[in-house]
């Protein structure tokens, strides 16, 4: 007798094939020293890594209330958390209780490139030396939202000093140029700009992946959140001339970068926003992500810690990290520790206890 | 020059091809008359029906608090909020103000096949009939949560009075003969029992989807949630006998049914548990199930208006209805109303004006 599969079935062949590894919860605990402060932001936390038995982590600072997108344009008042911002960096040697050391990359002396703000950084240890990538801001631009660059800076230490490199080592293709001359994809086109930068060292090149927008190519998708994906640039120098990759975007979604290796290729969770939120996926060449699986409660602005053991589990890469908080009613920012959870596999409602509860009535 | 597109633009492509359409969101109201009340269950409302300028609702009821899942196996001891239950109705001139009329469906008198509870109703109206699916439970049986039956009764009017078939119109397959002596499915195997009815009218025949579970399955597929999925049974006559497609399961994940007519073919929301919750489907031929968008924030237990709008818009067939709230730390259950929300397409956080929050600190 010959057996029928449905399509749900043939698909549920597949992700077990593929591997229940890539399913997963997370859990969130405070990173003591980093956390809610009045009057203070602390977010988008760069990957963690470990330096002489010591976590470092590196993120965004500002301080003062920021006053929303109905002011952007402006070029005193603070639109976002992130603008006049700085990048701060803390240690900690258990992951748990981190100590703010200061400044590492502050923003640039008025008219410089970077003189708005300096933001969202990224770490990546190679050969010796420490590479910070972030996101950079002209105070001349005004803050539009969209003509953001990425900056990095250079250090022999993770407690520097760094030195910044005088100019934005990739800058955003110009609106509606992302495709060339060529741009019919259903007519739509990026904005240009490059947030969220996030380094690796990858078959041999530097590879720079970023968040991106585009204008209206999904917008009739609603309830999909904002309109971001990332891309990726190339170079064989740490320090540029990064190119963007031709197949850009490599995601149809997510919002701010995280991404880890895995068996040769890279993996991605992929929050908050575009109709692939909440998915990780997994590209063996780094460029063609396919979804592993769907997930729930992702990290936000995620920094995980760099394993070294890219091939013992899918999701080691992700394992445990920091992330930030940004909620609607909390006007300060801050950052907790995210750690996965596969230890046990969800917990029907009905499995607690609840005639304990009867003391409440 | 060609154009290069990565694999995820290819999707992208697909999604917007497919139609934003599908993709939506959820606001929750009270179903005021059927909302929280103590030491009353109400719960797993029916699909809504209109029937002369009246909504119609039917729904489990039961009193009491009950004890768990580690009671199970109690011949006496009420171990869900759904054990010990009838079926009530309710109706409504607007969808929001609700009347409870009274019972619909008892259980059985002591020794009948359902004396032990009836619930998880949904209703049918065709050809000036209206019939009740439910979940059926015999006491001799005990409380095992894998051995429930589907019953029907059949009505001239919403109103009842309703008159019982004396058995069962459905019975699970046997543990572990989902596929017949062929049962290599990875070594995946259904457990019996079939849950949560839902009845439609397609292509000529009756068609009745349920829930039903799986052993070991996916179990490997950590924090899916329950391995549940959705079979589908046919029969000429509403009466019955109904037969176990050969191709079920047909989803691979889902609790609770929710399904609608469209183009000709099945949609259906699929929730809380496996590997593809918190999506929507559609199945040209209602057993091939796509999955066409990614929600969150589902209705739970949920029964959708039945529209006759079948062709209008995918989600026109789930644009209101009643669900259920079984939250933990709430003893009691209770209905709310749900309303799809395609009207504003996401709003990014930073698009409140947090600045107004200034005065909290």
């Amino acid at each position: 007798m010959e057996m029928k599969m449905s399509a749900a079935s043939r698909r549920a062949a597949e992700y077990k094939k593929g591997g229940g590894e890539w399913f997963c919860g997370f859990e969130y605990t405070p990173a003591k020293g980093l956390g809610y402060e009045e009057g203070v932001h602390r977010r988008d936390p760069s990957s963690v890594i470990e330096v002489n038995n010591l976590y470092y982590v590196w993120y965004t600072k500002s301080t003062g209330v920021y006053f929303g997108l109905s002011h952007k344009g402006s070029s005193r008042t603070k639109v976002f958390p992130w603008d006049f911002a700085d990048i701060w960096y803390a240690t900690s040697s258990d992951g748990i209780n981190w100590t703010e050391k200061g400044i590492a990359v502050q923003r640039g002396l008025k008219g410089s490139f970077d003189d708005r703000t300096v933001c969202t950084p990224d770490i990546l240890a190679h050969e010796g030396k420490y590479y910070l990538v972030y996101q950079t801001q002209c105070s001349d631009s005004s803050y539009t939202g969209s003509s953001e660059n990425v900056g990095m800076a250079i250090a022999d230490s993770p407690d520097g000093p760094w030195k910044k490199i005088q100019h934005n080592i990739l800058e955003p293709m110009a609106d509606g140029q992302w495709f060339g001359e060529t741009d019919n994809y259903n007519n739509g086109y990026f904005t240009g700009f490059n947030h969220d930068p996030s380094l690796f060292y990858y078959n041999g090149e530097f590879w720079l992946y970023y968040k991106c927008g585009a204008s209206d190519f999904l917008k009739s998708l609603k309830y999909c959140g904002q309109d971001t994906r990332w891309g990726v640039a190339m170079s064989k120098n740490p320090e540029g001339p990064y190119k963007h990759c031709e197949y850009n975007p490599v995601t149809n979604s997510g919002h701010e970068t995280m991404l880890w290796h895995y068996m040769g290729g890279i993996a991605a969770l992929i929050n908050r926003d575009g109709p692939e939120k909440n998915t990780i996926q997994y590209a063996k060449d780094g460029i063609n992500f396919e979804v592993m699986s769907r997930i729930e409660n992702t990290p936000q602005a995620g920094g995980a810690f760099r394993s070294e053991y890219h091939d013992e589990h899918p999701l080691e890469g992700v394992r445990w990290g920091l992330c930030h908080v940004d909620e609607r009613g909390s006007l300060w920012n801050y950052i907790a520790r995210f750690d996965l959870d596969q230890r046990h596999p969800y917990t029907h409602p009905l499995e607690y206890p609840k005639a304990n509860s009867i003391s409440l009535f």
